[in-house]
């Protein structure tokens, strides 16, 4: 029996619970080249929430009455396919569900098999999976730090942002991150080794925000890795020395359908800045690079995560809430097994 | 005798002719090392609103009781340094005024001669000055169109726009300029020879800018040269294609102490666009390259432009303004002699 979250309803404005819808069905026997994945642990991530729509998207808008999509990590327990074997460690698009049943093809990638012996299984949603790759490719390769800059990175706890933060400290940089709460930047400063980081919550407009930075940053900001948006980034753009250059990576404050403007593009020309968007599924040609490169500092010590895990499937609709009003402290995952 | 405008107070929003008040100056006599220049032409442009505030800017601001500073070109009268003879002709800083005295430097291009055997004086402050040179830059450098995409350009009909457009359609591009007027919209298209021109005037929102734009790029915008911001910019920004280049050369619109949002940033992340602002004076050294190819392409006349030409040193405050609003059809310049 597999049991799995239907897309249910579009939402009006607000995600709701309503927006999804359990199901249950018998799982039947796979077919020659197919196999059965047991999934593990489900990763939710604020692009779900842009999918959940009809507007313009970067990628195909998830259809009503079709299984919720999104990343797992999980173990083949039937196979009919040469390249796996009942008991292998994968990585896949499983979906908000129990089992995952696919034909895994050579030319795409949807289903990787994972090394789980020196990393635990979940790190490959987080860390060393979409999340830190996203961050490794947006500060290599649209960033491009160097020695001695600053760097603000927003979302600072997050899953992406404590990647995109604790690189930019290898490189040289002083980085700044920009949280929602005392405890989330504490840990930031004090567990991820961030030189500073701002309570966003304590500064609740652009122009307090901005002065709060200016006071961190009295010689500028360099470098703006961005996830969130908003004043937010408004106050950042403020504080942009000549040729900052600025990623950005997600716009969270806007996912409930509310466009949230740039206030003053007019910063963009006068530090002469480059504000760059991305999408990671774009450039699937350096996952295997950024991927080695994160599964080693993870399997060191010197990369350090945190997982904000809700347990059975049916806590996914509220987890994936808490998530969008930035409840969750770190990468959140729904444990399945 | 020197007649010049000093800048007399800040704009209270709206620049007004009580911003400049009119000086009166005996010229003395030359030092060693020093030129004496009669200013022909005075450029007026668009970026000069910005240095009449203190808020923060790419360069510094014009100081209280200074003589308003501006692009001209001249010819030599007096002449106490070695590399200028009377009789030359030069393009210089030289300011809202009928004469310029400076004592150039090797290391300053702050006075260059310029040869006025093929071209026209005057186009040394336009196509083939800094407004052209801009718009070499921002499309050669910022954009590199490729042949088959589809560029828009705003302002299509102004003194960087028009030059924008002619040298993309010369690298094969389809090209939709954005102008203010019937009239600007066919001379962009039956004189410059744009594919198509939107008068924006006919499309008050970035709603209806956008489905106009729609309809005549149905396939997507790939490059988008901004000259203006606001509800334009929004309107282009809505029509990107994946991995579109937009350069940001000025945004007029902001110019009257007016932040005009960007109002969908999440279109830069769906679109995964790179947005660039830059300021042609920090790009010197294309300067050679690009000014030689334009001069060559004016002489041979398939660079065509524009001016409008007010005439006297009295009449510059109301160009100037007028220019502000969107009254100048082509290069403003002021006629000093």
């Amino acid at each position: 029996m597999n049991r799995q979250y239907l897309f249910d309803h579009y939402p009006n404005v607000v995600v709701t619970s309503e927006c999804f819808k359990l199901h249950d069905e018998i799982i039947s026997q796979i077919d020659e080249g197919e196999i059965l994945v047991r999934n593990h642990y489900l990763s939710l991530d604020p692009y779900m929430r842009g999918r959940m729509s009809k507007a313009k998207n970067y990628a195909a808008g998830q259809e009503l009455n079709t299984v919720m999509q999104g990343g797992t990590v999980g173990e083949v327990v039937e196979s009919k396919h040469a390249d796996f074997k009942v008991g292998d460690t994968v990585i896949c698009t499983g979906g908000w569900q129990l089992y995952y049943r696919t034909a895994p093809t050579m030319d795409s990638n949807h289903v990787r098999k994972i090394d789980v012996s020196r990393i635990p299984m979940s790190v490959y949603l987080g860390a060393a999976g979409m999340p830190g790759i996203t961050a490794w490719y947006g500060l290599n390769k649209i960033i491009k730090p160097q020695s001695g800059e600053t760097l603000v990175v927003s979302a600072a706890s997050g899953a992406v942002g404590s990647v995109v933060g604790q690189l930019a400290k290898q490189k040289g940089c002083r980085v700044i991150g920009i949280a929602g709460g005392p405890e989330k930047c504490e840990y930031v400063v004090e567990t991820l080794g961030f030189d500073d980081c701002i309570d966003y919550k304590a500064y609740p407009d652009a122009e307090t925000l901005s002065h709060e930075l200016r006071q961190l940053a009295p010689n500028g900001v360099d470098a703006y890795y961005e996830n969130v948006g908003g004043y937010i980034m408004d106050a950042v753009l403020d504080n942009l020395n000549a040729f900052a250059r600025v990623a950005i990576c997600g716009l969270i404050a806007g996912y409930d359908g509310r466009a949230i403007p740039i206030s003053n593009p007019r910063a963009i020309l006068v530090a002469r800045a480059s504000i760059t968007g991305f999408i990671i599924s774009d450039h699937m040609d350096i996952w295997p690079q950024a991927l080695a490169e994160l599964a080693e500092a993870v399997a060191k010590g010197v990369l350090i995560f945190r997982e904000s895990v809700s347990v059975g499937l049916e806590s996914a609709p509220d987890a994936f809430i808490g998530l969008l009003q930035g409840h969750n402290f770190g990468k959140q995952l729904v444990k399945l097994i």
